[in-house]
């Protein structure tokens, strides 16, 4: 998964990349750049870590110019070294390109091979090389009609920002999965992945970016297109169940209440008699709210995570059991004891957290462990931007939820209904991806599911 | 405030010390240190910085040895600089010694004085490196009663451990300022200023340490002294509200049900009509759940922390208003538009980020901000170890509770009245200290309030 | 300038390029790379500075296999960015493939040109990132046919090595300009910029790859071609001057040797009366020596070097006369006190050091401070590799020896005369190139000389 | 062996005394600290590292006032750590005091012992605690009176330079073991190690500090005080032989020239039939030049450095033969061939690198390998500041000149005669220090000399 941002016309252009980013450091933290443009030529600086550790105030300096664009990375497609890191700049016949790119292009691979047999080379196996080579050989006249030329090669998602020497192009793919959203800072138009990026520079957010759509932003203003034929929007769920941050406003919807409305209804789809539900910090806190406040018990913090989890650690040789958990949670041993308890998760994935920490629980005393999760099993892998492991890895692609419940060590384990979560995602239900649930994905491809 | 941490007997002394101190770092970080023994000598490292920054597997490694001891340290008295850091470690006529301290020596200055008169020379400006001094001039024959007699000098706060090269002395003071606890690691006690250093490292709590208790522990076992005479003890009620962490139990009590209980009878005292109860994380939270449970107004997360905040950081020249705590905190506006909110924060020091943090709730289009404090108005400074600043900067030393209110721009504000917080505190209120609300500090001395 | 190394079938093949980088470390000092092949794939790690910054233990074990190339770079074409550093790695059509370059392709601007109206996107502006393009885009068979297909278009100095998952494809440019040596080391062939780096690992010297001569290195052995129209080769005589290593043999000369019949010559062609000779450390001494021994005149260290030349530094605001000079060499008082001296130097560039430097013998006592150049005056620029400044900047250029005598305050300054430095080079001469002395570039080409 | 500097009034100090330390490098490079008096205060700052690593700008920025004083150290007495890093700093009834001291105390373990059992406590395993802790017992009544009265109860080896918050006092031992410089910098005394400190920041060189001579500087000037009883001068001979730079003047003379007559004393001492005269870079150099100019041999640079050694470095597993050696220097194969060839170096401590060398000479084809070496025999170790090894290790103490000959694989071996050493000291030769060539120590004390 990866954070985007982009602004024009600031004159503070870097350093409002850089909180843009920092803001969105939740999407991404294997590396961050930025690339900025004095409207002469771009300037640039990449690097593996956080969004705080690669850039210094030193570093922003040597990024001048009124428009920039920024990336944070957690790996998708492309291995985790620093010539994978975004933004990407190249040097084409026309001048300089950057862009910056969210989401998996699920083609990439077939067209690749197509341009190398014509003689492209590449430096990164990143899908986002792909773009920049399709626009660089395009024969259109602007860097617009090369991006949507390039664009229309393409299959799979993209939230993307292009910069050139003196304008913006934004684009989000027909599907829409991944979000994008516009904003306005006094007279610098400003982009992002998420709303939760205007707030802290002080943006006003203006509208999503909608699928399909493309955007110039230039000294003459801000142009919309829409040169893709129509298509049903695939919005990925999963960025309300988890990924999105809650005080982000995506996809039409505030993602805290949506998260909590998940609880709420898996609080009437599968109840249960216990003396407290306790959230699992920090993922599940909105949806542990909603279920407590439908089912009317209690909420209580029975598990304290630490606040300073560093780095590098170092573990005794005498392995202590279930150390990756411990050092960052902690069970209220005196709250817990002989209690029945349910917690709400957003997701399991292989179901080893889940375990250690339900033995936790069980150690520190409690009675009942009753397990609640906020969306329906994963059963397929995401081919559009999520980080999930491929299916083999996936406990509930292999496993019956009686199987996964005696895995886990919980008393009862109920996930939310498919049903249930269209619910809560109301009137836009079928505006949503749903494939990790279900297999329906919306492009064919070919692809190693295995 | 500091945390301190000490193991006698165990193959991985300076692993364990690690975590524990990993554990304690709430407690302090600014600096931390750990010192082995290997029985014949002493082994140290100390620097600026967190726990997870300062050591590596290698700096480990060199400090080989069965007993060690550690330290993090936020300071309180002597600057923030490396020869601050502890432990303290040094050599006398007996051999070396190495001291943890938590807590603050009232008397310290005077001691000084005496001791550079006789030809002593100190290299820190910590309080701590008296304690030591005394130690080496006591013409007493065991480190024990040289221990006993240099404590009998001073007054003021101590939870303190002491290694030489084949034994710990333990020593709390006779009023108990500061917590500390006895834990049993298989065959190796261990010490630490809270609960939840065990917990990391799978060690069994034992019991707490008495006000006025001494311990040595060496290769006979675990002694117990109680050298100094009676006193009323006076333990830092401030542990309770503010400083421990949730899941340790000190002074007799879980932190988090007493901090809960702190809310459930604010909304006792001062119950307000709204629509939710909002609270400002970290910190404020089990007291939230307290005043949320009581008072059957419903807790909604309407504040979100990023979880993601380095070291330094970067402001753009263009002041954003209320920086500081917007990279840090960022409402939900969706939630929080045209409603009346309450929030429960634990206590209220210049009021400048209440102020900051309401502001933000009002631009997100909240109607009502109402405020409750977990704890009375703080009207002194502590002498005994938390970090309070001086009175003139204690808002509440100066202001009334209606001045506060309109100058942080609440609906209303109420703290927890005096009363509440010892009834909170249930049987043992007279053993606690409350002298940051009522001035009565348990010992006379000559210091400058303002 | 830069250096090279390549190491084909050995199972320590990175831990030997990085040895072999250190020893050529004077060919580069701004960023050091090397990548391996495993015989699946390529691994790469390169950084700006040093060679024994950039590499540490754990940094070479993440180059594995058995065959690795490596490059140290000062820059000469290509702005000093890590974008820059070498090897240049890319993937194509064919696989992938990796180059490690000393020299400066003369056309490599137009190509690229061309290059990018065909589609091309660059990432660096290195002329070494047009090599890999005309390879990846030649419709040759094999990566050899592939590369001479390439090299035929480019005009310019190129020594280099280029790597394929289980191949070494070395070059030398049919002129010659740049030194190319092979080595042995045991089953595993080398080559080097410089003999220098086979004596630190202890390979055994083979010979010198030809002007014009390409090795194909893989599981079948060694096989020589030579695709190229035989040309007048062009070896860059300043390798001799300044650049190359004392104990390095190249050029079929031992360039101390070369170096000090220099100095020799130039004591026969400019004699002088003085009391002593005074090498300047370190570049002039094998010269100096020379000139000591043919002129019987007592060499003298007369200016003393400081060993602890650090990276950064601190000058005080108070400036010192100088300074920069005299962070580096002082001179002996005592020694040159009312003494009439001759110093030889390599080479004067812009001439500013030397003026200092003969301040600094005056100030020191010095009655008489003559000047002795062991090469010609250089007054046009190097496009093939050496880092002189544009020829504005020469003062050879643009002033009779008599005017720079005045500004350097020699009390006379004589240079090598260029049928003296031919004379030294000896039945080799006309295989040089002098085009730094003269003017005479031995390719015609289109660039602002000023 | 360490080196100090000291400067008062200067609105520049500590960048000056940063600058002075640069030059003094070589007398110690394992720790670096500067402390600086705004003439309130004392402010300081030490760290492990060379001067250029441990200071930056910033660092300085943070050393403000008009006087400082600075140490670089390489151990002698107290072991490798942070701790025993110099200037030495403390508080004591008069105030603030630090402390940079070059030499060995000899009887520093007894005083110690005495102090401890008074009530002191040690932080370092430093001798140079020792003095202050004797100025801080001492009830005199100004602080030069408390210095002398502690310096007269040590023996043994001091140069040091002691600030307070508004003097300096300047000492060296009665035996003037140790070197100590008088320079004026217009308005500011500065006192260093040696003179090349002076030349660096452009101060003008006095005098020499005398033999139990100690200075007082503060705002009246600079008094002179002898208050020892008067002793023969015991200075290091070896500074003359190797520890000082050769550009500075100490012990009334240049290094440099003493250097060389101790290389053509040794030619007249030890002649030899050979081709050429190499010099093992870089210490054996004006000692070599000596030899060749008295023995008409011609002088060759058969031996090249790397420049560019950095601080760790990577073995390959297959272990180079003489590695160590090698990353260092490199024969000129081509000069040496079947030559005869004679080398000077200063000193043979272990005889390891020697034999190393001499088998480098070998291999590279020489024909014969004769070793010189430019002072006698070490036979006993020295307890006056230099770090040779103990009397075990010294090959010369168990070992005649033709085993020592036979060890190294030379083809002959001469050492300089002690006479021969004195003859070149000259008229002052009963001045100095010949212990480590005799075993006749100046001051009887206990101490293991195995």
């Amino acid at each position: 998964m990866c954070g985007i941002f982009g602004i024009y016309n600031h004159p503070e252009a870097s350093n409002l990349v850089y909180l843009g980013l920092y803001a969105l450091q939740h999407r991404g933290q294997e590396s961050a750049g930025i690339v900025s443009s004095d409207n002469r030529q771009l300037h640039h600086y990449r690097q593996m870590g956080l969004v705080s550790e690669v850039f210094t105030k030193d570093i922003l300096k040597r990024l001048p110019g009124k428009s920039a664009i920024g990336h944070v990375r957690y790996s998708t497609a492309g291995s985790s070294e620093l010539k994978n890191a975004q933004p990407f700049v190249v040097d084409y016949y026309k001048g300089s390109l950057a862009i910056a790119h969210n989401g998996n292009l699920t083609n990439a691979f077939l067209i690749k091979g197509e341009l190398e047999s014509k003689g492209s080379i590449f430096q990164s196996n990143m899908d986002t090389e792909v773009i920049v080579h399709l626009i660089a050989r395009s024969k259109e006249k602007s860097t617009l009609e090369r991006t949507v030329h390039a664009l229309k090669q393409l299959e799979g998602a993209y939230s993307l920002v292009i910069m050139t020497e003196n304008e913006l192009i934004v684009a989000r793919d027909p599907f829409g999965f991944r979000p994008l959203v516009l904003g306005q800072l006094k007279d610098a138009p400003v982009v992002a992945s998420e709303t939760c990026a205007f707030d802290l520079i002080g943006a006003k957010f203006v509208r999503e970016i909608e699928p399909g759509e493309i955007l110039l932003i230039n000294g003459e203003g801000i142009k919309s297109f829409k040169p893709f034929p129509h298509k049903q929007p695939h919005q990925c769920v999963f960025e309300f169940i988890y990924f999105a941050r809650p005080d982000s406003f995506i996809f039409k919807r505030n993602v805290y209440e949506v998260r909590k409305s998940f609880g709420a209804q898996l609080a009437r789809e599968a109840p249960v008699k216990v003396d407290m539900v306790v959230p699992i910090p920090d993922s599940g806190f909105p949806a542990t709210l909603g279920f407590s406040a439908e089912s009317k018990i209690p909420l209580e913090l029975g598990m304290i995570r630490n606040h300073y989890i560093g780095r590098t650690f170092i573990e005794p040789e005498q392995r202590i059991r279930h150390f990756g958990v411990k050092i960052k949670l902690n069970p209220v041993k005196e709250l817990l004891k002989d209690k029945k308890i349910v917690t709400v998760d957003d997701s399991i994935v292989r179901a080893t957290t889940s375990r250690k920490i339900n033995k936790m629980f069980r150690n520190a005393g409690a009675k009942e462990v009753h397990v609640r999760i906020s969306s329906p099993p994963i059963t397929h892998p995401c081919f559009f931007g999520i980080d999930t492991p491929k299916r083999s890895e996936l406990i509930a692609s292999y496993h019956k939820v009686k199987e996964i419940q005696k895995f886990i060590n919980a008393s009862s384990l109920h996930y939310l209904s498919l049903e249930g979560l269209k619910k809560c995602v109301r009137e836009d239900a079928e505006s949503f991806c749903y494939a990790c649930f279900t297999g329906d994905y919306p492009t064919p491809f070919q692809m190693d599911l295995d």
